[in-house]
């Protein structure tokens, strides 16, 4: 043993080779200079959390539940808010009841723990490519491969499914509302298509939603596992083809760390044995302080509030782009959601160009790590919830600056 | 595919198979009802958590950092929070930095975090037999085997520890202060030999250390880490031998989910990646409200509140035992921690027993499931820091008649 090295670091396991670092949360730390403008993250709107309600709901939980908020609780979660999430989601018309909701540490977990129970080394699960990258970093972790469909402005282009899925994928992971981090929405008849192929190649889907009550225009679609359960909901308990992913982080705040899944009680129960081993249980005060701040119709008044914002914050973001970008370069127009999506001429690499944007102090994540399988050099992933409407402003300008310097080389 | 089975109960991957729920986890939802006298449980006492130091905390943070407390946060956790545990581990001797020092969601996440990072399927653990059972739960899902050392009052017996060294086992897992779930504490020398035989044979050790602060008797012994890293710190970074874990969840309250990890830099950074495709992080709010409920000394005084009352407990424990235990029943005199184990004649089997006690309106847990590699069947665990006085006296009277019932049969 030399000087420097410890016995541990000889001892790594297989699996760790394949954790990389997330390049989002790498430039997170540079770009936590105050001076740059930064669309990378996909941080909320801190200006928009809801400090006074959570005052209110923390006061009023350590006076009337404060020894159960501060104790150890099940590992499910906290009943009252797996009711609630279900009267939520019974509203949506799909039928669940408690037992098909886990509540789990971030939406991160509930991959995590779907990595857990179900990927074995070498498993390929079929993914959209461009695709959010906490799930590729979550499944690597158990030796996952992927096989990709891609993405249009319409989501999952579905006319390449069938030959994805002839592979023999475990399952399909689809994140059909206003995509992270594309921004894109997956159309009502590929939803149907994906559903009906889903069905006829027995491949089950997890359905990852973390925006879908955030949208700015146009009519809500019906969700993947809304449109399989119509033909699978039995004695009140869901027991589909879809486990759905949504989070308390959009929609409340993501510092928290409260998410929820849905699925068919026996996926449940694995993953709380899983959860078990991994964090004992969420949480039990961040639990009761949310389902307080909920109560009372909160969460949809505020939904409202931040739906208002946010539209504001992408129309922004789509008219600086048309004023400040050169020729050549193009984004979606995203329904809704935190992200969109741009696309520079082929010779332009997204993530060469880094280190001029950071000179110019703007930010952005380049669209390669969102590749499974490689491409997208010319991508980038725009955050526009976070900033306020002048910022997203400069910060456009800025970035068509450094593009157009590069462009004239 | 019928209609019962969805496509998701034939994916399961390999490891689930070795998922177990905990038979703790099981009894706490027996023992639910209010009635029953539980001593099964590792709950710290409700009534002493500072309900008040948390509203006002709560009050303070959403004022002044409200923000950043419900924001996304750094995988590594909120640095006032690190510096304040380097603080306190400087304190009793071991020189570490914040790179040093990592948050987890609760111990159990560390324990799925060093099983992700270092077990490959197949590796041997050393531990102590009986061992915490969250630990084995947690490796398990990576395909652990065990090598066990048995114990005795005075922690793991270190005399059998060479010859478990020799077959080749990944770390060493100790609990040496107040063992979960014997209640037993390691001895001085003992530590020094687990020292001495860990570096003669390059195997590193976990130390977990959830009760340290809690002792009711005699003097404090250095820890494992600190035997350890006396040749062992560089340039302020600790690069011992030792990884050691330890939580708010005892000295604070575990409904929080705040525990931490120190180690190496290089493990803490493998652990950081491993964590970011976990959970991201864990919740900023409860990070910022734990550090703002310990300034100005809170801690070091609400823990000598937790000592009296825990030892006040264990001291009615213990006589309750001596006056209504059969003869030929045994057990330890923890001298801190929640936890003593008794040792009933070697023909009760306490799983087999537990329904009589249910039926006396009184739990504990079998101690058959804290030995990875079987044994134990006459053994149990007994918590006394949840229960008033006047009910832990009143337990312990039902338990002697069952097993005096039993004995008699």
């Amino acid at each position: 043993m030399n000087n420097k090295q410890t016995p541990w670091d000889y001892r790594y396991a297989q699996r760790t080779q394949r954790m990389k670092g997330s390049a989002i949360r790498e430039l997170l730390k540079i770009t936590e200079q105050p001076d740059i403008i930064s669309f990378g993250g996909g941080l909320p709107a801190p200006d928009l959390f809801p400090l006074e309600e959570f005052k209110r709901a923390c006061i009023y939980v350590l006076d009337h539940e404060g020894e159960k908020a501060l104790q150890y609780g099940s590992t499910e979660g906290y009943k009252p808010l797996r009711e609630m999430i279900s009267r939520h989601t019974n509203r949506l018309g799909i039928n669940v009841n408690v037992d098909n909701i886990l509540i789990t540490s971030g939406s991160q977990q509930a991959l995590d723990l779907l990595g857990k129970i179900f990927i074995n080394r070498g498993d390929r699960i079929l993914v959209e490519s461009p695709t959010y990258l906490g799930a590729l970093q979550a499944w690597n972790a158990y030796g996952a491969e992927y096989v990709t469909v891609p993405m249009d402005e319409h989501g999952m282009i579905t006319e390449y499914l069938e030959e994805a899925l002839r592979t023999g994928p475990k399952f399909i992971y689809a994140l059909p509302n206003f995509q992270n981090p594309t921004g894109s929405t997956l159309g009502l008849e590929r939803r149907k298509q994906l559903v009906a192929l889903a069905e006829q190649y027995g491949v089950p889907i997890i359905e990852d939603d973390p925006y879908g009550q955030l949208r700015y225009e146009g009519e809500d679609l019906p969700g993947i596992n809304l449109l399989d359960s119509q033909t699978r909901v039995k004695n009140g308990s869901y027991t589909g083809n879809v486990i759905y992913l949504s989070t308390f982080s959009k929609i409340l705040a993501p510092g928290i760390r409260l998410a929820w899944v849905i699925a068919p009680d026996t996926v449940i129960r694995k993953m709380t044995l899983a959860k078990q081993g991994t964090d004992l249980h969420t949480s039990t005060f961040n639990q009761i302080i949310a389902h307080e701040v909920s109560q009372h119709g909160f969460l949809d008044r505020h939904v409202k509030v931040i739906q208002e914002t946010y539209r504001i914050r992408r129309d922004v973001m789509l008219e600086s782009l048309e004023e400040h970008m050169p020729d050549g370069v193009s984004w979606t127009h995203p329904e809704g959601g935190l992200f969109l999506w741009a696309t520079l001429p082929e010779q332009l690499n997204t993530t060469e160009l880094m280190p001029d944007a950071i000179r110019e102090k703007v930010a952005y994540v380049s669209g390669e790590a969102f590749h499974p399988n490689g491409g997208g050099t010319n991508t980038m992933r725009l955050n526009f919830s976070c900033m306020k409407p002048d910022k997203i402003n400069e910060g456009i300008q800025r970035l068509g600056r450094v593009f157009k310097t590069k462009l004239m080389e």
